[in-house]
């Protein structure tokens, strides 16, 4: 399918701009077409727009853009993603079309989050071209691996010396009303594989067995009734789930040889993902010397303390949509992890009740509050308001 | 294959008929010709020979044999199968050929138990046939589900009148040298299936979920951590291991809907399998309400406490051995724990070492010593010393 053509469409209206990215299909890793797009929306701004692909398989190539107006403190970035998850069966219309009908555009990607990067777009065009420095951080894999993603714009970032003061991620944090939530942090996230080895032998003669279910029930017990922490201000507290157990020894006279289990630890900022892994391998060594535990950090807890960007992304909602959101740390991982090593990051975006659903869709009238909340704080952290 | 004529060999020599009793190929479950073999050996010695059929598919039909001679008290009865294990591939000779090379006579029941029926029988010839009553218990379904074994034998000579006042049951109980080890009890065994349901749901909100392997894991701590006692002076302590542990969850972010493990206990008579399936049920429902647990009794305890027929035996066994065996409740489960409940049970037979293993075999040294020894303990049993 070839690209759309954005001629003809304002580059200012962020509902044909939606349009125009969802019909430029980009099934995670996005390349060409879709940032041929945001590119050609970005252009008329004034911004500068730097394309780069990195990466080789299987987690690469990866394309990504960084595209800036304007120089000088304050900067403020928005950041975001263009790739999408496959998009299913089943879908009433076309995943791709863009269709808008009832007040709604539909399309995979329509919240999660090219609507948002239209909203960018379109807001930067409601902010004054003078007043400091504008950035869109946009990567073509969010909903992949990410390692040649976020991770490469930051390194890229670096190199040509761009810092940012403030960084907004579009990402939709909205339950059940545009602006109910925004997220200021993100729990952390490790899986870790457990297997302990034994001695094999039958249950009449288990003095010369060795159980690894003992050692390894044993090793669970503990690890279950560990209290991580009791929450913070702004987290809840860290938690531990055993998300698998395995044997699989059909013989009901016989002590198996080897028992495997597998945990996955939601974590708060005041745990590192290497130290719990370490935990857990210290708790089960004790329990089965024999053993071998491996773990592997999807991602690091991070918080961006309230404050004054906080306020200023709460006020602003505010004042269009008379809400005072939840400032919240819940759900799953993002880019922002990456991001909040920069500079104050704070995530904000539209309705996720339909991402990576089918039938994903979001309001036109929520495309257009989007637009002006973006608009709002990006004038306000410029003090351009 | 048509069963071997016994015509022509002695009846009381041990050696040929445990031969001919191997060459009666018997696989469980055992019916026609190895009891063809019993038979016409039994019946010159005197002997009314009661051979039945009962059961039905699967666990049946089984033929079963009680052969009798003598009349009143006091009443010992020789209790053993013919049944056998399948031979498996891999003999030096014919399974079921009954080769004599080296000392030895190879064949697939050869220590279990076919020699020791064959010496059952040569035992008897000499003992006085007026010497009060003498029996033999025979089944063709040990090895087997045991539904319409020893248990339809009890019922028969239940409904005949028939009640043995000390029973031997030939199981091969010798494990380096005959005589070294005589049974006196056997230990329970049960095998309990548990089975936890939860509810599914992310990792990232445990809150809406409830992770059934928490449940499952605190109440096999539980269970790992009962001390069911300490022994007794003829048993060692009952054990309780887990044997199997199955939950099938691919995905490492999801809480999985269902939970299971197994567990084997072997008990001691201070124990009733019921009861310890009730326990562990008790236990996994404070744990987990929504649970199943189903448990099977594979056999009760049983114990013949140490006493006159004990010592009778052992006495036997040291004037043709030199010996002074040990008196043992360990190895699995026999058809003496039905036995048992009759009266005095002692379970004494060849060495155990290759039973149910390839190239099983007896010597024959081993075959005319045991035959000595029946015939002793028999004699002494009914007075006739």
């Amino acid at each position: 399918m070839p690209p759309p053509s954005f001629e003809g469409t304002s580059v200012t209206d962020v509902v044909e701009l939606t349009k125009a990215l969802i019909a430029a299909e980009s099934v995670t890793p996005a390349r060409g077409p879709v940032f041929d797009v945001l590119e050609a929306a970005l252009l008329p701004l004034g911004f500068d727009v730097d394309r780069f692909v990195c990466g080789e398989a299987p987690d690469g190539p990866v394309e990504n853009l960084i595209a800036v107006r304007g120089q000088g403190s304050r900067h403020l970035a928005f950041a975001g993603h263009v790739d999408v998850v496959p998009a299913g069966d089943g879908w009433t219309a076309g995943p791709f079309s863009g269709e808008e009908r009832g007040g709604l555009v539909y399309g995979r990607g329509a919240v999660d989050m090219k609507g948002a990067v239209a909203a960018f777009a379109a807001a930067c065009a409601q902010v004054p071209a003078d007043a400091g420095t504008l950035s869109l951080l946009i990567t073509g894999d969010e909903e992949g691996p990410a390692v040649f993603g976020t991770r490469a714009i930051i390194d890229r970032m670096a190199a040509r010396g761009l810092a940012p003061d403030l960084c907004l991620v579009g990402e939709p944090t909205s339950t059940a009303r545009l602006g109910d939530m925004i997220k200021i942090g993100r729990r952390g996230s490790v899986n870790i594989w457990i297997e302990v080895h034994g001695r094999q032998g039958h249950v009449a003669y288990p003095h010369l067995a060795d159980n690894p279910i003992s050692r390894l029930v044993g090793a669970l017990a503990e690890i279950e009734a560990l209290v991580l922490d009791e929450g913070t201000d702004w987290f809840q507290s860290s938690n531990i789930e055993v998300t698998d157990l395995d044997v699989g020894n059909p013989a009901t006279n016989v002590i198996p040889g080897r028992a495997a289990a597998r945990l996955s630890i939601r974590f708060n900022d005041l745990h590192r993902g290497d130290a719990l892994i370490e935990r857990v391998r210290a708790i089960v060594a004790r329990h089965a010397p024999d053993s071998q535990v491996i773990g592997k950090v999807s991602g690091e807890a991070f918080l961006t303390p309230p404050g004054a960007f906080s306020t200023l992304v709460s006020d602003s909602i505010g004042e269009h949509t008379g809400l005072t959101p939840e400032l919240s740390t819940t759900g799953g991982t993002s880019d922002a992890r990456f991001l909040s090593r920069l500079c104050p990051t704070v995530e904000f975006g539209l309705l996720n009740a339909t991402m990576h659903k089918l039938d994903e869709a979001v309001a036109v009238e929520d495309l257009r509050s989007l637009q002006a909340i973006y608009a709002t704080l990006a004038r306000r952290a410029l003090d351009a308001a």
